[in-house]
This record gives C-alpha cells, structure tokens and sequence, in this order.
C-alpha cells in the first residue's frame, strides 16, 4: 500500500513516518511505498524497506495536489498548515496555504475520482482553535465553531470540506480535531502556547524554564504518541460507523498548569519543579484566556480514540519517546 | 449613500430594492445610488429619484467583485447564490458561484480596505441549510454546523469567511440565516420545500395545490416582509452588541403542516382548506425529514430581529403584499 503524508516535516509529520516504519504496516495491510511532502524536503524515515519518496512542494502551487494524486495514494495524511501566529501575522498567505492549498487537494481527489473511481481515505488535521471564547467546560461535541483567528477559521472551512466531499463519496475522510501537543520536543519556541510544554520539557533536563501565566489557567492536552495514534486510527477505523459528521474532536487531558507541576513534581521531584521561573506576561495571559479548557470527546472516545488519562503519563511517555527513559 | 445588492434579481432582492425605495433612505441617510447585480439584468425598482445602476454580472467571473466594489457602495447586500438543489446537481457551479464568488467579493473588499481604508457593511444570507439532520428542537444558538448538503456548506463557509474578515476590520460583516420562506410569490415550483408555500397560496386564489408529506411534519418559517426586515435591520443595527459571533440564526416560526392549514383554515375557510390534495411522496419525505424543524434564536430576538408570531400573520402578508390585501 502507497501511504501520502502531506506535511511530512513537521514535528507530528515526522513522528507519524517513525511510527509507520516500526509497525510495518497499517490496518494490517504492508506498506510498500511512502511519498513525504513539504515545504522543506522531509527526511526519509530510518529502517524502511520500501520505496520512499522525499519531495519539497508547496501544496498551493498549481499542479503540485494533481502530482501527488497522479500516483493514486491509498491513504493521504494531511497535516500541512502556516501554524496559528504565521496565519495571522501573514493574512494571504495563510488562506493560500490553509485554505487553498486544502481545497486543491480535495479538487485533485475529486476530479480522479470523477476520471476512475478512485476514492483514498483521507486523515486532515483540525484544531481546537476552531473554537473561541467563550467557551464552556467541558466544550460538548455538538459546540458551534466560533474561531477567534483566521487559522481556526482556515481549519473550520478544511472540515466542512471534508465532510461535503466525503459525503458525494469522492473520498473516505475523517477530521482529527488535535488538542495541544504536549509535551512538545525540541527547543523552546516563541509560540504563545509553548510554555505549557517548556515548563515539564525544560525541567526535566535540568533547564530553567518560564511561566506566564498563572496556575489555574486550564487547558487542553495529548503527547505526541497520542496524537499519532488519533491519526493511525483515523487512517485504519470503520468510517461506516461515524456517519457524516466527520470532524470529531480527540480526547485530551484537561489540567490546568498547576496539575501539570504537580505531576512534573511527582515524576521528577522538587529539584525540577524548582527550575520553573514565574514571569507573568499580559499579552500571553490576555491570549489563553480565550483558549479551549477541554472537550467532552464523548464521540470520539466511543469510536476508539483513546488518550492519556494523567499528566505523570504524558510526561513518561515525553521520558520514554525523548529521553531514552530515564532522566 | 450607496447601496450594493448583489442578487437583486431574486425574490428577495427585489422586495428589498423595493422596501428601500418606499424608504428612500436607511438608517437615517437618503440613498442616492443604488447598484443592483445579477446574472440576469435586475430590473430598476419603479418610483427611485436617484441613481439606479442595473448591471448583469457573474460574482466568480475575473475582475466582477474587484468592480463591483470600485464604486466603493457604503452597504454592500450579498444575496446571490445557486439555490440548494443546483448546487447538489452541479458540483462545480455550487462550488464557483456560492464558495468562490463570495471569497471574491470579500477578497476585493480587503484589498480596498488595504489600499485605502474603505470599510462597508456587508449583510450576508445564509441559510438553515447549514445545519443538519439528526436535529434538536428547538436548535440551540450555540449548536453545530452540520450541513448534509453542498449548498448548506458553501452557506458555513460564507459564515466563517464572514466573521473573520470582519474580525481582521476589512469591513462590517453579518450573517442572516434565513429561515424557509413562507409565503413564497410567484408559481409553484418544484423545489422539494415549495409545497410548505404551495399550500396556502394556491388556495388563497382558489387553485389546487398538492402536499406531498404528512401534516406531522415540523418545519421553520418566516414572510419574505420579515426576511427584508432582517435585512434592513442587519444593515442598520449597531453591530458593537453583536461582538465576534456574527452569524445570527434569525427568528421565525416553527409550525407543523396541520398548524398552517388550520391557519388557512381561519383566515380563508373550510373552501381554501378543500383545494389541499394529498399526494404522499416517498422521496419528499425523506428530505423533509432532515429538515430544521425550529430554532430558538435568543441572540437575534434580543438584538432586535423580529417576525410573526402566528401563521395567521404570515398568510395575512401575503395577502396584504402580494393580494392587494383582499382574497
């Protein structure tokens, strides 16, 4: 089977590729050919027998969603998105890329399906910032989208159009609605919603970290391995069964940022917890207050989607996942 | 002041060109310029002293909205779409004329308001269409979007686009969701929703007219005389109150089958009730089935929309508005 991953670079992008390379397979069919797309070319993933092909495009580019449905992929992971702040600093580019670039994609599918019949299953990657203050909690599934950025705007438009086309029957779509991902690898970024990463990641290697915001901020969470795991579910589940509200949010853990010390401080001890700096900033502040305190996800968890149930799991799983499973 | 409509041609188009007319002004200020736009040339409204500009244009044509907005119009009334079962038919003309041609006029109203500060009012309709079966009633004002039809989405995807580009202050955007509208001028037509109007139209001028489905059947309604008033209200109210959620689902009446004809009973008698055969259709009950069958509409009634209260007041417009007011 030839799996497409659309945003193949990405830190989820990346994880996914790992994940497939190690199960071999997906819903117990082999993988024999993987294509990785992105803006910057992904690395092919370690330990693959099959072929890979590794490709630098800019889905927005005329031609470049035609290219990649030439090859009739059997499964199209869509993660490529300008993230929340590009989005809004950069308001063409944004609907070029989130937008359009999401819609080229479906029309490439679309116009196949129209040629020979083909019909990929299709995985996009939605958001929680399709929802905007204020919120209640929990937010239940059947909650309107009010996005508060033009990036939860461009998410809520790519849902709509994957529950219309997968409706005509041009393909088998399922929107993963993510929570944020923590804890988040790498270095610490300048993103608003980096701290609530910073301040378990940092820690955890003996690094100092700050904190803007004060404890009973509440927000919604999964690891990187759950958040792969939304996506090879999606990929591999029964669609039958969700009928055609295709967009389902994902089970998170909501905790506010005083839970997740305490479970830094249980996981790893007053010496790490020590290391958080408390340096309130307004703007960050004035910002998560419009953020999603967490879902219901009732639908999602009866259709199998499961996630960590406590923040000590979701920082051995960053232990186990980053840190070769000791601190 | 300078008045857009776009989609003049239409039921609703015309009786707002009209109503504005009777007005002579909106909102306080005279209207000395009235643009009106439609794939067919909309006809002048009779009795205006000012400028009339009647204009056959296609809104998803190269350089249509970018002229449209030219004239730099102070209210812009964007009621053009491919009605809901074109757009099931016809994929791509859905897609072009309802998704595109209103990104167009939208996009050419953010690169005036980038060159040069121009900000209109821009009064949006939508539809109930954006929701979809299964359905609570009354529907909240806080439930999902759910559109089970091409339209319904294209519809959802105006209302985001709407909200956001507002929210960035490229112009003042609101949404009207229409409800069905009932008494519905003019000839029976085969849309599956005509016979809700059928049934008391045709009778009032002592013609037959056929109901395809059951007297149990719920169904949301409003007069074409209060779809203007929402319109003039939407284009006139101070939008401050209305904050970021902008998409209102307008007030109405919810009314079984058997409650209008015991309307038309009351107001035309046993005689008009007589000429309603029934003609059960399998394929028309199963749509009508998906159907809103009632929203509560609390924001909207509380900034001001207003419509009948009874289907004796719907039936009484008709008669007022279109029967010189006698039967």
């Amino acid at each position: 089977m030839h799996i497409l991953i659309i945003g193949a670079a990405g830190m989820v992008g990346r994880k996914l590729s790992q994940r497939l390379v190690r199960d071999g397979g997906l819903g117990g069919r082999a993988i024999d050919e993987m294509t990785l797309v992105d803006v910057v070319a992904p690395e092919a993933p370690e330990g693959f027998a099959g072929k890979v092909n590794a490709r630098e495009a800019d889905l927005s580019a005329p031609g470049e969603a035609e290219a990649l449905v030439a090859a009739r992929p059997d499964v199209i992971f869509h993660l490529a998105a300008i993230v929340s702040g590009e989005a809004e600093l950069d308001f063409d580019k944004g609907y070029r890329i989130n937008l359009d670039g999401t819609r080229y994609l479906f029309d490439a599918i679309q116009r196949a399906h129209v040629a020979d019949g083909y019909k990929p299953r299709v995985v996009f990657t939605s958001s929680i910032a399709v929802v905007g203050a204020p919120l209640p909690y929990p937010i239940p599934d059947d909650y309107h989208l009010t996005p508060l950025t033009s990036y939860g705007t461009q998410k809520a438009i790519g849902e709509l159009l994957l529950a219309d086309y997968t409706r005509r029957g041009f393909f088998d779509g399922i929107g993963i609605r993510l929570p944020t991902i923590c804890i988040r690898p790498g270095k610490p970024n300048k993103a608003a919603s980096g701290f609530f990463s910073n301040i378990l990641r940092e820690p955890l290697v003996g690094k100092e970290a700050i904190l803007p915001v004060s404890e009973d901020v509440r927000h919604w969470h999964t690891s990187p391995r759950s958040a792969v795991g939304f996506l090879i579910h999606g990929a591999t589940m029964d669609l039958e069964k969700v009928g055609p509200r295709r967009n389902l949010s994902m089970p998170g853990l909501s905790a506010t940022v005083g839970e997740q010390i305490e479970a830094l401080r249980r996981v790893a001890g007053d010496k790490a917890v020590a290391l958080i700096r408390r340096e309130p900033d307004e703007m960050i502040m004035k910002m998560v207050a419009g953020w999603a305190p967490g879902f219901e996800a009732k639908r999602a968890r009866e259709l199998g989607f499961t996630a960590e149930t406590s923040f000590d799991d979701i920082i051995r799983a960053h232990i186990e996942d980053e840190l070769g499973g000791k601190l």
